[in-house]
């Protein structure tokens, strides 16, 4: 085919697109999921084009890595400009819909709000961003009269934005508990299938490209947590306010944990869980013991799911890849297909950014821990003599709170003994609670580490039900 | 309170009301999902105002049953009109939404196109009557600009038409397993846990209320085809086609062979099971084998749960109630919201039907069984006799099907043996085969089945990996 013939053919099919005006869209990123959107949009064109009864297309792209965007413009032909400023696209009056696929808070707080300013709708997977500046990203898009969609920044391809949104609007939603981090479900369910601690698996997870290099975002619970705050302003109509989550992770959890908590019937996730209570709204990312008969407890590997319990619906789950180039771009083109049907409609009729209506927003305050109400595992190094147990259940009755089971070990240091003679080296003593106040469990805690009984720190993880 | 001040209390509720312009709702049926509906709405209306950006309000019922109707008048005041002739309701120039919950298809089919005709968007939870006259109702929706909307009539509360028409936009769908009947799957799960036989369980289910005194329609697949029809439609972009569905129960399905999959490390649902090919779609219901580790095997009692495998998001599951009057109440409602906000927006912005533009509809054929791929389980009761398993792995392996596993044990008349001496009683053999297309397994059955050796009907069921 000569040159000519070639321009021709680009110029024809740039005139059908004008005609059937192809939504056109400007994509900030070319990395895993600015690659695996590109390559979606390409293969499915037709489908999607029969679904959202308009074509769309990429009519621009910005990358920090110019080999790369090359190697795009290869597959697409010459006719699309790539630039190196991502000013330039927010900036370009032909882009109806800008796609941020950077991540981190700067540059892509300035270039979101840029393209905002701009009149532009955007789509994004950056859950950091929104968590963090969700408020004034919304507000701003509110006051544009555009739409900001990120289905991708939560559970990568699983629709779960749209379920808690759209799916679930006839529900008073009482709580959600989702495995939304999948590099931790993959280091929790090799540390359980295989009998290994943290950092042995941590390392086989870098080498399979399961973990980052610097894994600190994921295994500490943090990326969750963003991810949570999201789900819960959805959920209860109050703003994100990712700086009241709590955020625990799994660095510090031992296999020895893992192992008890299997005996006694109970798998252990990292848990974001957010739930109405009558003073307020908990939010809360910690490793979590759940009963090994729930469905979202057998969610294995990479894997994530989320649980919604609502009054009308009672419970839901989602389940599918929560990352991946692929999965993540299938929540962007489905983002980009909603935007693309209600581009025209008049903005107060579209679905509202945060669930609710600005006006019927709610200022329920999030919950300290303290005041979080759930159950525990206590795992106690305590020596092995007569009346520990009767202490120890004494403190906890004091406090008013009730055990639901109790196991005794030998130690991890100590030999097997069925015997109790004084000073025969230390027991493992596993109890599970039932519901309790945190701050409640805290004290007595702090009075049971006291008992010059107990032999190391307390290991206190907590537990629910889950239904 | 008198009766003057009551009158005037209604008054300025209902000038209120026209202000913030509550969209008005005609009601036809108070059973289970009406009352549901009714109780939903009304329970959390602040929630659902604020979600929606405008009221909801239930401006009149229709139901046969006028003592029900007139407990419904003492909840909300004389106010609200109810009349025993739904035509009056769906003639009524004041109703925006007609939600349609009698079921059946006369006279809802009736009522549903008269109220597309005046020009009323209509929400139903009538699958038999989408999956049978879904093609002339759509046609009439669009040709009046009004919605039809149907979350309900699929897995209940589950947003899983949500999800496959909006959620999953991007992909190519390749195929849904579901579980879509919650009363089969409840006999399965008590069949499997107790060791008991079908007609035992479904007396108890009928006790309990999990089947109808007439189970024909879960029992024998229909009300599963009828949703899978709905399903496969919007996946694919063809047209509702319940006629072509393979429809198969469980009433003829052994507990034998419920323990025999299980020690091959199979369960059996009743699957509903809609994929595409390179010649055409799968639509079929009947009971499958699937490996005991998938989680959609795990779905025990009533619940519902759809796997939809697609090319860019991978495998995603959809759990949750698939019937009874909130859970269904909850898709009604999510509906009503869905039509509120758009009710104003251009219709050809709005979410399509079939979740395909019409012009972008497919007439990809219905596959026969008989073209259908799939593994298979086989059970023959079979003469103890040297030779019998050569002639019956002969007739696979002429044509073309290979084997999987093979299990023998003690026929059920017969007494465990390890011996093999002629004539001591029949012996089950159960084979695995790997997938094949179904005309040649049923040339192979055939075969086999006229074999002197085989003592009793060979028992085919099929067999899906679903990875």
């Amino acid at each position: 085919m000569t040159t000519r013939s070639v321009a021709a053919q680009t110029h024809v099919a740039q005139r059908r697109d004008v005609e059937a005006k192809a939504i056109q869209v400007g994509l900030i990123g070319l990395g895993t999921v600015g690659a695996g959107t590109f390559h979606v949009l390409q293969r499915n064109q037709a489908e999607i084009r029969g679904r959202a009864g308009r074509g769309i297309e990429i009519a621009m792209v910005a990358a920090r890595n110019a080999e790369r965007a090359k190697a795009y413009q290869a597959i697409v032909g010459d006719g699309l400009p790539c630039v190196g400023d991502a000013q330039q696209l927010v900036d370009n009056p032909d882009i109806d819909i800008v796609v941020e696929l950077i991540g981190g808070i700067e540059p892509a707080r300035t270039l979101v709000l840029k393209a905002i300013a701009n009149g532009k709708h955007v789509v994004t997977a950056n859950k950091a961003l929104l968590a963090l500046h969700g408020g004034e990203i919304f507000a701003l898009a509110r006051e544009k009269g555009v739409t900001v969609a990120f289905e991708a920044a939560v559970a990568g391809g699983i629709p779960i934005i749209k379920a808690l949104r759209e799916g679930l609007t006839a529900n008073r939603i009482e709580w959600i508990a989702g495995i939304i981090n999948g590099t931790t479900n993959f280091i929790l369910s090799e540390m359980r299938g295989k009998g290994l601690d943290f950092a042995t698996v941590l390392k086989e997870a870098q080498r399979l490209g399961y973990a980052e290099s610097d894994p600190t975002f994921d295994i500490e619970g943090v990326d969750a947590a963003h991810k949570l705050t999201l789900m819960s302003a959805i959920a209860f109509g109050v703003p994100v306010q990712f700086g009241k989550a709590h955020v625990e992770g799994i660095s510090s959890l031992q296999a020895t944990d893992i192992k008890y908590a299997e005996q006694l019937g109970y798998r252990i996730k990292l848990l974001g869980i957010t739930r109405r209570r009558e003073n307020g709204i908990e939010l809360r990312v910690h490793p979590t013991l759940i009963p090994a008969s729930r469905l979202i407890a057998n969610v294995e590997g990479a894997m994530n799911a989320v649980v919604v319990q609502a009054d009308a619906v009672g419970t839901t789950l989602y389940y599918g890849k929560g990352a991946g180039a692929e999965p993540t771009a299938s929540a962007v083109v489905a983002d980009l297909v909603d935007v693309t049907r209600l581009a025209t409609a008049d903005p107060d009729h579209r679905v509202p950014h945060l669930a609710f209506q600005p006006d019927a927003m709610s200022d329920t305050p999030v919950l300290e821990m303290a005041e979080v109400h759930t159950a525990f595992y206590l795992r106690l190094v305590v020596a092995d003599q007569p009346g520990v147990l009767s202490r120890i259940t004494t403190i906890l009755a004091e406090h008013d709170i009730s055990i639901d089971a109790v196991l005794q070990r030998p130690g991890a240091g100590g030999t097997p003994s069925g015997g109790r003679a004084e000073g025969e080296g230390p027991t493992d003593l596993i109890i599970l609670t039932h519901d309790t106040v945190e701050g409640r469990m805290n004290d007595a805690l702090a009075k049971m580490q006291g008992l010059p009984t107990v032999l190391a720190p307390i290991v206190k993880l907590r537990k629910e039900e889950l239904a």
